[in-house]
């Protein structure tokens, strides 16, 4: 019994890890359609985010599944909690990759008057980094990586801040660069919630591994 | 024993009760700064928040508490799934509330240049109603009201992009309409995420009540 229960939990791992690559995939293919202006990267993003959902919803049977036959506790049951938790948090990570190839394609038909002044590939490098970092924080189980995480994200909002004010000027500048203007601030704000969600992971990480929830900053242990 | 844990989840029941009575003030104070121009409202959204922060983690708690001492199943189970995302949600629309509060505060300082054609407080009530039914078909188990939640969210959506697609005329027109225009699309798509958390909790409750995974239009029963 014990033995299955450990197998289970295994599966349970795996199969989120699975839909974890799947998820870093469509983020890459999402911000390769915008950085090198090309739309041919675009129509995989859409097909990983329908087989993220399905994944979603099998993980989610599976862990409740888990809940409901085994008597889980201590670690076991923070595991469970963190993969449910993680699990919602990849899904929307699929969500805005698909909202950012949708926009870059939107964005290959704007018009533009000159060149918007951001430093968009700085935002998505980061953003990138920070996915991959909680994912890899989750895999190892290591706080260490977690924490640094949580500490990226003051960062990556002082970014986007810059880029929004950055966008204002360009638009103020030419009535065509309203509408290009508007979807770069979508785009920038995309970035900036995939970096919100490797948060929301790397403090599952650490809640799992440490028992503390550092959410909103205050530490409480779990019994 | 079973009396015991039978209280535990009325008790946890009756705080997400609570909660989101803070959350639907929140949204209300949040919509009236927005509606009536009056930045008095703004400062009890973000003293609920912080409430609101509090309050998702003690409930979180309380659940993983109950299961890793009880073996709860079948309903119990389920009622205890249901209210962890739920908490999830409630907390995100506290976020929202303090966004839509703090762009309708930056709103009263922007120079606008005419009116912008477009219909908020109409998108403010159709969000603010879905977050009403989501949050009764939840105290009722009234699948009824869960699944007509699911039907307004399309309307909402539409009526966002009609928002768009005014406010990029606005926006054009001068070039000092920029700054409103922006802050009044954030505003139109804060409204557009509540219906959005409003929408998850309906298909926590349809969940809940007959066990189907309605999510990505999906229809998944549960064992």
């Amino acid at each position: 019994m014990l033995r299955h229960f450990a197998e289970d939990l295994d599966d349970l791992r795996n199969r989120l890890l699975e839909m974890s690559g799947l998820v870093e995939d469509a983020v890459y293919r999402s911000v390769l359609t915008l950085l090198e202006k090309n739309a041919a990267h675009a129509p995989q993003v859409l097909l990983s985010e329908a087989h993220i959902n399905q994944m979603q919803m099998e993980i989610d049977a599976r862990a409740t599944r888990l809940l409901a036959l085994q008597t889980p506790v201590a670690t076991d049951l923070r595991t469970i909690m963190a993969a449910i938790k993680i699990n919602h948090d990849l899904e929307r990570m699929g969500d805005i990759a698909v909202r950012i190839a949708e926009r870059a394609v939107s964005l290959l038909s704007e018009e533009v008057v000159g060149e918007a002044p951001i430093d968009i590939p700085h935002l998505a490098k980061l953003a990138q980094s920070m996915v991959r970092q909680s994912l890899d924080s989750f895999v190892k189980r290591d706080a260490e990586m977690a924490r640094s995480v949580l500490v990226s994200d003051d960062a990556v909002d002082d970014l986007r801040d810059a880029i929004y004010e950055a966008l204002i000027g360009f638009m103020q500048a030419d009535p065509r660069n309203v509408r290009p203007g508007i979807s770069l601030m979508f785009v920038a704000r995309s970035l900036e919630r995939l970096a919100d969600h490797a948060t929301n992971i790397a403090e599952d990480v650490l809640f799992l591994v440490e028992g503390v929830d550092v959410r909103h900053h205050a530490e409480v242990r779990q019994e």
